[in-house]
């Protein structure tokens, strides 16, 4: 018998690799906060001594799900303005809030609040971009969360810096910083092509090299994008953001509604990641990512909730369901985008994006015990044929009741064990006070 | 003091009439069944002595949400089969595991598991459309629901009838059984244009006047519906069930995703009432329904799940969000449908398609005592800038915690009050025995 840290017995075990296999009876062992063995549960009972041991017989268990873009702390600003197209949402509302309210306090306690609501929603790792990124990725390890935290970059003076330049440096300050938290990472985040000019995309690029870090961009957003890149550079701003070499297997664009067929093969051929999120682009009426013909085409597409801000919440399990609707809707395809598929790009396709695939997004051995629970035995999960159809298509976020990172509980039977709900909730009220006013 | 049974006491109350309003230290006061009065709270102390006073400090009350058009019992077949189109899911899939199993019993057990997850999810009313309408209502009634259960009809033979006119015949006679029940009425629901003749539908339309019963019927759901008539009628299907007299005020016709400018101007012209299933139109890729052209035609457009077997969940919150953001990307105008017009095409809308809004659909002095809680001081739903925003983009079923209907409580702090969660379970489990094998 070999002494292990933890065993988990649900009543499905969904590994996410291989593709679209749902194990009934098994166990996963964890020890050393990684997955040690993952085999049938009698076995493991004969192998394992577990000193703990977390019985979920109506459960299915997930690898924890990916949020690979977000701006967490703009969870403050949640429902601020809504129903408004994204130039007036950004011009008329969220930068004078931002303005006004950005701090590092806003940042360490935004990004608390959206700690709290990703954890209850079964996300354990997330892709972060905004000012003060070292408070975001202090905030997400004290959580136990995984992050990858965006050096952001602007070309216009915010409270986090003044030119491009001091956005680069401070962000590589922050990198030099972070370099040994052992659950944060971090990546370049050039805002936009409409934000960012030439010269600090091309240092960009040649500091990632230089540092080993992806580089995180929101691109093709809306029409209007395209059409002012059109009139200022003449140039589209793929073909525009290529000349200045920036698509590649590091490059993770976020949005993607604009593409021509052109650009589909362009970003499959550089190995560009696409990071969708469904629902802020249907707020935002931006456009309708090609999603299916993206995965026809080879390309890596992850799914992001965006910030709470335009979408308005972080709830991956939603976005996985409405990008498995979406899909099909906007390709005339009923088949296009199983429930299989889904669960890949809020799984390993984020862990793929975010560079991460060899420690996160999947259930097998060596990977890091990230995981998460959702109990099925609800009128709204049964009868169940297919445990991935019921995660995917029925199951919501109430039902999440277990998340772990790294072999540690961040939530158990519901609760949150590393963060104060009261506080956060507290703050988010005083801040709404604040920011009304 | 006037005697009261109940005075509820939110710290959000929503009517939905007068449009896009939130009230703050109100109080509803229900008696006899009926809302009595609803006033600032201070004054409802000094005026009601209640019987029962209902505190909830950290929620919002609305209308009972009313779900306009599904088929409770497939709940049964939920997630049998995913990811396929209309007619392959039907043919292939789903009419052959209802032509194996429907009966009396399985229309009962699923259409428990149905009110069992609708009242849980904030509904309280449904417009039915299944076999064994009966068994459907006496459900309904038992549990303390609402319901329009309709009086199928199809051209061929199934467990319920062997024909369209045996259809018809069974349908009245159920219509004359549940002349007094409180909570349940009936309507004609000729299934659809391919599967119903003309002749009964000229025969239901001149019932459907004699008995004063409105008219339920899929419409113009997939591109393939609208040429299949060309090719067999001549005629697109609007156009042919015009030429027999079905279009009018009592008309509500479901899904209407394929529509020219034309025939929605028809639409509006006669009053017929649209249902708009989106979650469902997606999945079944069936095409995307103009609402946001619809309703500024002045056609009224009500909110449906469609049932279990194609959606997969009886989430009409979700819903209600899909459409908000679905009218947005399909317009690709962000400020199409806003979150207090999507909660209306979930309440007052629903109510008007079904003629029943002097009952439900708002929470006026005079109406039914239906209405329903969500709890809003979750992570997920804070800071709180506007209450309908948050209700509509941000809140999940897993927040609703009290659901009344006719001032009798259904759901109360979570707890289904009139139906035996258990027992609905275990028949559930034992019907996926029975079905997957």
């Amino acid at each position: 018998m070999k002494q292990v840290e933890l065993m988990v017995r649900p009543r499905w075990l969904i590994p996410v690799e291989p593709h679209d296999t749902v194990l009934e009876e098994h166990a996963l062992v964890v020890d050393g906060g990684r997955i040690v063995d993952l085999l049938p549960a009698d076995f493991a009972a004969q192998q394992y001594q577990a000193a703990e041991v977390i019985e979920l017989p109506d459960h299915a268990l997930l690898p924890g799900l990916v949020n690979a873009h977000t701006h967490a702390a703009m969870s403050l600003l949640r429902g601020l303005a809504d129903d408004l197209p994204l130039m007036r949402w950004l011009q008329e509302h969220i930068w004078p809030a931002e303005g006004a309210h950005v701090s590092e306090e806003f940042c360490e306690q935004g990004t608390q609040l959206a700690c709290a609501e990703m954890i209850r929603g079964g996300i354990t790792c997330f892709n972060d971009m905004y000012f003060f990124p070292q408070i975001t990725a202090r905030v997400a390890a004290h959580a136990g969360m995984r992050a990858m935290v965006g050096l952001i970059v602007l070309d216009f003076p915010t409270v986090w810096a003044q030119n491009a330049d001091e956005y680069i440096h401070k962000g590589v300050e922050v990198h030099d910083q972070l370099r040994n938290e052992a659950l944060i990472r971090t990546c370049f985040a050039p805002h936009a092509p409409y934000s960012v000019s030439d010269a600090p995309l091309q240092k960009i690029r040649a500091l990632a090299n230089e540092l080993n870090l992806p580089i995180h961009m929101h691109l093709h957003e809306t029409a209007d994008e395209v059409a002012g890149s059109l009139e200022q550079h003449g140039q589209r701003p793929w073909a525009r953001i290529s000349g200045l070499g920036l698509p590649g297997p590091d490059l993770m664009a976020v949005h993607m509604t604009q593409l021509d067929d052109s650009e589909i093969a362009a970003c499959a051929a550089a190995g560009t990641h696409v990071l969708h999120c469904p629902e802020s682009n249907l707020k935002l009426a931006s456009g309708f990512c090609p999603v299916a013909k993206l995965l026809a085409a080879g390309v890596n597409v992850a799914l992001g909730t965006d910030g709470a801000a335009s979408n308005n919440d972080l709830d991956l399990l939603g976005e996985m369901r409405s990008a498995a609707l979406l899909a099909k809707g906007v390709s005339g395809d009923a088949t296009a985008v199983s429930a299989a598929q889904a669960l890949e790009m809020a799984t390993i396709n984020g862990a793929r994006a975010l560079g991460m695939d060899d420690q996160i997004g999947s259930l097998l051995p060596g990977k890091s015990a990230d995981f998460m629970a959702l109990r099925l035995n609800d009128v709204s999960t049964q009868p169940l044929y297919n445990a991935i159809s019921q995660v995917v298509y029925a199951a919501h976020r109430g039902l999440v009741s277990d998340v772990f990172v790294a072999g540690k509980a961040l939530l158990r039977g519901g609760e949150l064990q590393t963060m104060d709900e009261a506080q956060v909730l507290a703050q988010a009220a005083a801040w709404r006070a604040r920011i009304a006013a």
